[in-house]
């Protein structure tokens, strides 16, 4: 018997648990390397890696601490008696090893391993050893079945709709913020879209960045809902929903080692959107040499799995290959990305047309997925909601009701970023703008960023700006700078392209 | 500028640093997820994980303060101002991604890796994606590079020796301590034999753990060196030497994710022993059905690739491929395995004839790497050793030298397990006897372990002896019994199987 504490220590999603290296109930001379215990005294045990502790003052001998994870799931008291047991290591880590052998796993394996990551068995290390197994090889099948496992208990119903729809894209292309004005018009035509979007760690904002420098996007089940029962549409931080949960743990491994192929992009987005009840999906597939995909055999190799996964589990999916040899609208950073947006609802003249255009395209392609729509019209449809105002009327009732988020600041430290010679832009490189945006400091700061003032195929005079940067804080500004000291992302030719 | 502080947390390996959620000199709240930091104000910068504490009692908002492990690194009193920056991500961690997409790395990339995660810039995780991504495939090249690596800069040179000479087993046969006899065999014969051995943590016990019965295994080089010397031969403890660093990160979450690859067993054993300052080196490959290798095919690919790495890196390799099929000695647990080693040097009429049978195969094989001993007379040369009491003599001095341990002490919890009809000893899994032995204690006290008193082709009555448990422990008894009961590990026929 030992007596709970918490040491509120926050590790990221890894549960551990501390005892005195003197602890009275368990003979801590016995673990010379990494393992897991299991803590029982609680409703279900709880799994956490164990460290020694020799400070008196941090864990007493008769103690067991948990850090932050830990103690919130084991849901006792400071002081409550628990046990401990060593934890044998989760059956489903065989699979592990089958896979790094070449084997094929069943779809009750993927399910085990899934299981045993929502409960916290697996370390993140285990994890990663799972996440480079399979990264090297999965069949159709074993994507499937690790996409129907990823899904989870808590699906999202929408029981009075036959179709609910969304729209996703899979990134790689600075700005890009189509799925806000396409929200607001599939809104306004009365297609219920329950968006679910994520922040972003890599890049310099994503959708649910951008959505909540107008609204707030961390509501729970019910208020996303509510929204969506009174407006047609919302955009929810997934995260803050309840929904896919091991997604989560799995995704934040797969960014810490990088990890990037097509079979966690299919099973990660689709588990999301099946556990949000979509019904129907369109999925943005930019294709360029700065892109995330960087071939249209790759982008074709992707879309066919998406539809195949997508159809297995009743989901209708219909994939569109984009170009994305360069930023879409001028805004990057979450300040800049939402002004793009608003200008496009607001069918301002200085609107970036690639923002706009682009959104009525894909927002044509969602609403065909209503049947009474005549095939072929959902695009001239769309322009209309655009047009007549009727999306922006859409936005703001949503905004109202997601709850209005304060005026937001952009960085007050700027730098004109000008061409060295006259000619025409010829390509803008998205990776290293990104970076520069990143530097910026628009993976933390909504204000940062930058402001495109230039595009491919437009005339530049020396001295001319092509880029306006933008950063709140001046480490991060002088980082940037160097960087656009080395390398613009900007080409620019002697004559003209066209 | 923060003020660094020691957190006595032990993380097996890994680094932490602590920041308090308000820290003074660094916005916590940019960090959502996973994420490393280097730490400068000592002589180099030290690389740590960071976790963020809630608690002023733990951390001030102007303290950083960093695990057992990182402290010792940093090597600053309490109080020292310290500046942290964000760590990118070591470069080499492309090369895992690299693997992962199926390519062959270079020996550039393999330096890399292991020199980032000799200097702790790999977390645990990036140490399985690692090991994982290799696991499915590498070339012998890449073995050979990969250990290469894994030697690291301080070898132990031997400066007045042309052949310095050492034995390894591969393992998985329950008892089998043959090192200890060979290598007393071998200082007898006068070949200098610096003994590198590990302790177990999933088996009964290692070389190390059962030499550490007889004598104080914990030396540094340079107490290393002085045994030899004098008396030409010793067994250090391989993670007491400051030797193949990188190895031992590695090897302890080899251990924890469970992967057993060929590729790695090689470059371990042939990395330390290289560092070691080996130049010939008998490997022992035991082969059986429920031996670490099961099959001779497998066993030949693994006796290939040793030699070829061996070859390339200018070892004399002599890899024996050996009958494991059952255990080798009597006694399994460190206690027990010492006292048939020092029955079999003591040339007693009770000492396990397949122990001193083996070890003086072996010990053989070791002698002829002397250019003066005559083709095929390592053996009698060997049993002479033995027989004569001048390998006795030898061991009793190298313990002197290295240290007399303490009287051990024999689990005195004990059960004979029996057999249930008459018969002969058909066979004796090794894997079940493992598991019994490690149940029982074995991997944690001296004492704990099993006595096998009938082995393969022995007759027993009913309700004889097949071997007699010995637990030091209550709880580690009551497991061990109940996994007797459901299997014992013997199998035993009506009719004699000779």
């Amino acid at each position: 018997m030992l007596n709970l504490k918490h040491l509120p220590i926050n590790s990221f999603n890894e549960n551990i648990a501390y005892l005195h290296k003197d602890c009275t109930a368990y003979r801590v001379d016995d673990i010379k390397s990494l393992s897991k215990i299991e803590i029982h005294g609680g409703v279900k045990p709880v799994y956490a890696f164990l460290q020694i502790v020799d400070d008196d003052k941090l864990v007493r001998p008769n103690e067991l601490a948990l850090n932050t994870e830990a103690f919130k799931l084991i849901n006792l008291p400071e002081g409550a008696n628990v046990t401990l047991t060593m934890s044998p290591p989760p059956p489903s880590l065989n699979s592990i090893k089958r896979k790094i052998a070449g084997n094929i796993l069943s779809s009750g394996e993927y399910s085990a391993i899934v299981n045993d990551i929502a409960s916290k068995r697996y370390t993140n290390m285990d994890i990663a050893s799972f996440l480079v197994s399979a990264g090297s090889f999965m069949t159709a099948p074993e994507v499937l079945a690790f996409t129907e496992a990823l899904v989870g208990d808590n699906i999202i119903r929408w029981d009075n709709e036959n179709i609910v729809v969304d729209h996703h894209c899979l990134g790689g292309i600075p700005g890009n913020k189509t799925d806000i004005i396409i929200m607001a018009i599939v809104a306004a035509y009365g297609l219920p879209m329950p968006k679910t979007a994520s922040r972003s760690l890599t890049s310099c904002a994503g959708v649910a960045d951008t959505m909540s420098v107008l609204a707030n996007v961390d509501m729970d089940e019910n208020k996303f809902r509510k929204v969506v029962g009174d407006c047609r549409g919302a955009i929810a931080c997934y995260n803050a929903l309840s929904i896919a949960e091991a997604n989560k743990i799995i995704s934040a491994v797969e960014r810490y080692i990088g990890i990037t192929q097509h079979q966690y992009i299919v099973s990660s987005i689709l588990a999301i959107k099946l556990a949000a009840g979509v019904t129907h999906l369109v999925i943005d597939i930019p294709v360029g040499p700065k892109s995330r995909i960087k071939t249209t055999n790759d982008a074709m190799r992707l879309r066919k799995l998406i539809e195949y996964v997508g159809d297995m589990l009743s989901v209708e999916v219909d994939a569109v290959i984009t170009d994305g040899s360069e930023p879409i609208g001028n805004g990057i950073g979450a300040v800049l990305e939402a002004r793009d947006v608003m200008k496009v609802l607001r069918n301002k003249d200085d609107a970036p047309q690639d923002l706009r255009e682009k959104s009525l395209f894909l927002a044509g392609r969602v609403l065909e997925f209503d049947p009474k729509l005549r095939g072929g019209q959902g695009y001239y449809v769309a322009k209309e909601l655009l047009n007549s105002g009727r999306a922006l009327e859409a936005m703001n009732k949503i905004i109202h009701a997601q709850g209005k988020a304060p005026q937001p600041q952009l960085g007050h430290l700027t730098r004109d970023v000008v061409a060295t010679a006259a000619g025409v832009v010829e390509s803008i490189d998205n990776e290293r703008i990104n970076k520069i945006g990143v530097l910026a400091g628009a993976s933390k700061y909504q204000g940062a960023g930058l402001d495109l003032l230039k595009k491919v195929g437009d005339k530049v005079e020396q001295g001319e700006t092509l880029y306006r940067l933008h950063s709140v804080n001046s480490t991060d500004f002088a980082f940037a700078n160097s960087v656009v000291d080395g390398y613009t992302g900007y080409e620019i030719s002697g004559r003209s392209v066209y």
